[in-house]
């Protein structure tokens, strides 16, 4: 066995495993379906598990349910760390997540054929429920991987179907006995597909990620009057869906009207009983705003409730409201996005750095230990959606810079954050 | 046994009955729901027949599920037929639609038990899936009853549910031997609570209706591209979530610019997938306009798929719709409308003639036979709620007015239309 520092990881290994990954859940129309904690979640990590296993990593489960697979086995001091999360939305891709930790075990598995070994071991991980689709907040599993949230608070979160997080992950074997908090990792480095259209429309292979957006969840829930459509005049409804119709329309122009990075979604409304001639009792809708400025943020989230106050006043509705998530903007370690900068150059790939519009586990590690990502181009920004794709050379490069920073990170210095480990 | 004209119902029985009723599909709130052509609309269903079966009438049941009760049951000309529906809204009261059916047996009752025996035979029926709250259209039993909708298409009706109405008649054992349409009645008069304000507010005990609004039902289907909330940016969006609450706020602006006696409701929104952090693919809503104008309400229409037109260019989504239901405004007969206003006057009860803002069965049979309507008093105008409520004098009054208006007909001459049957 030759010692060489290793150049390139196996991209059609790469790409098998993430044909044999997208075949759990697989939707039919080229989408997978592994909602965080389902049947087929628990099916997709115990893949990825036994091909741990297969290279010899050591297993570790820990009380969410985060799996962290380390090399050499027997290690014992703080690893240099990658990965992501395995869990998709109900019409997600075959990328979002499985790509970072698919090709985290391709890099492992690349060092270990080598037979070079690095001064820190090798870690690669997935994250319990970072979409945020069954249980609220996303990314869930790394915020209680670092200590944001108490375990026991988590285990008690209740799905949008009404199971319990604890239960959920006791029925699929994936309550494990390690603690949380971890112990912080060395460093973190995260390699994803962008989810948006920046890179492709610039032609950048690479992205050297800077920052995440703020992201602010709300569930606005409004009672009215439930009534007849035909008998009840206009002047005396106290219309629901009127009063979620209207701020979605205002969750719309609050965007517009900031503009930079203000992006604001209402992606969910239920309205009860949900007929055609009957006046709602009540809706029940989403609103996600994302903003790299946290003053910005903060600023769209005074316009949405002051105008929220106002459309519950003209419709004599009550509206009330529950934080489902709550992220103010994460800064990147300079040091680790430097070294994808680095990486990428060196390789003659095209870079930029850019922040990150979704939320990322990442942004959780970065509270502990010096973290950054790497983006690969999502053709047309299409993402959480079946037709999410990414070129097969993309893929490759991703994860050859994914290498190198890794061995970086691995044999060279880390500067440990002075500030008590919290990087906002 | 005495020959006297009777003058006055049991109020006590009827409310008995109505109880009795109520308690199938009881949903625990003071409201019931019996969903047209469920389990719990067939235990409905054979409850009235019961009734009908002890009183001696004979129970004929049509090939679409509407059951008629007739007195005496040997009778073979046309009857003076009374009737609404048992089916509800899935929040419905106990009032809407039973009471008219349940009124109409107790003035049977009242008749029989006199000894009185009027020289046209006596019927009350109940009509399938008047609600329209499980299928398309609102009122489809008493359509196909006059005609107006050929049997065989009416049984392959889906539900909303998924279910075939055909097969739903067969599971609960209501799909019976006599043809439609039905040959016609003497003449038909209904009587149902307001479901509206107007009478409670100007302290009116009887409502003599004179016409019922025109109403139009249309499903929307707005298809836009499906992706992640965070990283795309405003201006590439193309959501189908905002496009269908534009279409909600543009819905209450029609109303508000006609004005007059026009409604618009926006009753059911269904986004897919509807998840907090994803751009819904694809939304469906309903959008419910009435009038009893029918150039006002073809305005309104016009103004809607206007709208309709331009919230999709400027979202680049698609918008297609398919009419759920189309009734034109209907104008009763004069004759039975001047019977209502003479037996309430004759009562020293208040009583004033009004439009219907609601559509009822008697719109459908008054193609076919002279028809008409009566109205109690709804407290607070509220129906298709668990509150809805009708006070046990108003419930009196109403059962005593219908006791006197069949009668009526019953012995007097009835004018036929001259238009071929058809009273638009």
């Amino acid at each position: 066995m030759t010692t060489v520092v290793p150049h390139a990881v196996d991209g059609a290994r790469l790409r098998g495993r993430l044909d044999e990954l997208a075949a759990v859940g697989d939707t039919g129309d080229g989408g997978v379906c592994r909602l965080a904690l389902t049947e087929a979640d628990g099916a997709g990590r115990d893949l990825v598990v036994t091909w741990m296993r297969d290279l010899g990593l050591r297993v570790d489960i820990d009380g969410i349910g985060n799996v962290i697979g380390t090399w050499p086995a027997d290690a014992t001091g703080p690893a240099v760390m990658t990965g992501s999360h395995i869990d998709t939305v109900r019409t997600g891709g075959r990328f979002d997540g499985n790509y970072g930790v698919l090709a985290g075990l391709e890099v492992i598995e690349t060092v270990i054929e080598s037979g070079f070994v690095p001064a820190r071991p090798l870690a690669v991980g997935f994250f319990t429920n970072e979409e945020g689709a069954r249980f609220a907040p996303d990314m869930l599993g790394s915020l209680v991987y670092v200590g944001g949230l108490p375990l026991e608070e988590a285990l008690d979160t209740v799905a949008i179907d009404g199971a319990v997080l604890g239960d959920e992950l006791e029925r699929i074997g994936y309550r494990g006995p390690l603690p949380c908090p971890a112990s912080p990792p060395a460093a973190f480095v995260e390699l994803h597909v962008e989810q948006g259209p920046i890179l492709e429309a610039e032609c950048i292979t690479i992205g050297a990620v800077t920052s995440v957006q703020g992201i602010l969840w709300f569930e606005l829930t409004i009672v009215g009057q439930s009534n007849h459509a035909g008998t009840t005049p206009m002047r005396l409804r106290r219309d629901p869906a009127l009063a979620a119709a209207e701020i979605a329309v205002t969750a719309r122009s609050i965007a517009r009207d900031l503009g930079g990075d203000q992006v604001a979604t209402v992606g969910r409304i239920d309205l009860h009983p949900n007929l055609v001639n009957v006046i709602p009792a009540r809706a029940t809708l989403t609103v996600d705003l994302r903003n790299t400025d946290p003053v910005e943020l903060a600023r769209a989230e005074r316009m949405l409730f002051d105008a929220v106050e106002r459309i519950a006043a003209a419709e004599s509705v009550t509206i009330e409201h529950r934080t489902l998530a709550r992220f103010e903007p994460v800064v990147f370690d300079e040091t680790v996005i430097g070294l994808v900068v680095d990486a990428a150059e060196r390789r003659n790939l095209p870079v930029r750095r850019l922040p990150s519009g979704a939320g990322h586990d990442a942004q959780m590690l970065a509270r502990v230990c010096p973290s950054a990502m790497i983006f690969v181009p999502s053709v047309g920004g299409v993402s959480h959606n079946p037709t999410e794709f990414t070129d097969a050379d993309d893929l490759q490069a991703g994860a050859d810079v994914l290498l190198d920073v890794m061995l970086r990170l691995a044999d060279g210095p880390i500067d440990r954050p002075t500030d008590g480990g919290v990087h906002q």
